[in-house]
């Protein structure tokens, strides 16, 4: 069985996880990490190279592929590196606060947006099978499930800003 | 003005040069740098996500747009993180040996590719004017100029393969 810790260098080949939008998120208990992250190119093939600054490390995935063929490579970048490739990012970007919410033995990850998506507040969860995804009950402040909606993804969101919402 | 040096993490944003076909290069007197480049992505805005390991050193290259908005950003990476990303250039890569040749206060990179590209030898000069550059006289062992013509890009070659020899 794969590793399936998730400690931002050793992603999980497959990811499986839910989605769903929150309107009045809980008062969270503990300080959020400080996420920003960009997108320096998505091309048409699904190549995705992301640049994401959380707290204070540094980091930088690629993504090619799509389905069981899809590759992820992560690395950590010096604080030099991401400040000198961030440029390539700009006008692709979410900035987001990330509270990390203990739930039932799972982890609720709550970003709450800034910026152009101020206002935006979206939770996920991850799961290690997927009979835990399908017999997930979701606490009763959770809003719309989105996994399926591919507005909602970060890179999405980063490129065509919030759903229904054109600016 | 720009700082013209060319030390691989500080190119100029705009490069003067012109490129030949040779088909008789002349005896090296200098050991060569050898070089491995791949694409991770090239995109249809002209977005490239390059990486290269010249000698023992590694470098990641990411260029936007064209013309006058493009932007350049070059970082050196560790061996570690080079190998964490090289998998990602799968299938689009150059293998070539760099000899550097001085030519009447010019420096001539001579191109001796290998793998794919075996055979192929292209000639590159660099120069600090466009009155240079037109006033150059090539030596007699340079062929066709091939400046203008897109196939002979590394980008082009390493994802096409070289003109006229499809396989």
């Amino acid at each position: 069985m794969r590793d399936m810790s998730d400690d931002d260098t050793n992603h999980p080949a497959t990811e499986i996880e839910r989605k769903f939008l929150v309107s009045d998120p809980p008062v969270p208990r503990r300080s959020p990490a400080s996420i920003h992250q960009g997108y320096v190119t998505v091309g048409p093939d699904g190549t995705e190279v992301r640049l994401r600054r959380k707290g204070d490390r540094f980091f930088q995935t690629i993504k090619r592929g799509s389905g069981l063929s899809r590759i992820e490579s992560e690395i950590e970048l010096t604080r030099e590196q991401f400040d000198a490739l961030w440029p390539q990012t700009e006008g692709r970007r979410v900035v987001k606060d990330r509270y990390e919410i203990p739930y039932r033995g799972c982890v609720i990850e709550l970003d709450v947006f800034h910026g152009a998506l101020e206002g935006l507040v979206i939770a996920e969860v991850e799961f290690g099978t997927v009979n835990q995804s399908n017999s997930f009950t979701p606490p009763d402040w959770f809003g719309d499930d989105v996994t399926e909606d591919p507005r909602y993804t970060n890179r999405s969101l980063a490129i065509e800003g919030r759903p229904g919402q054109n600016t």
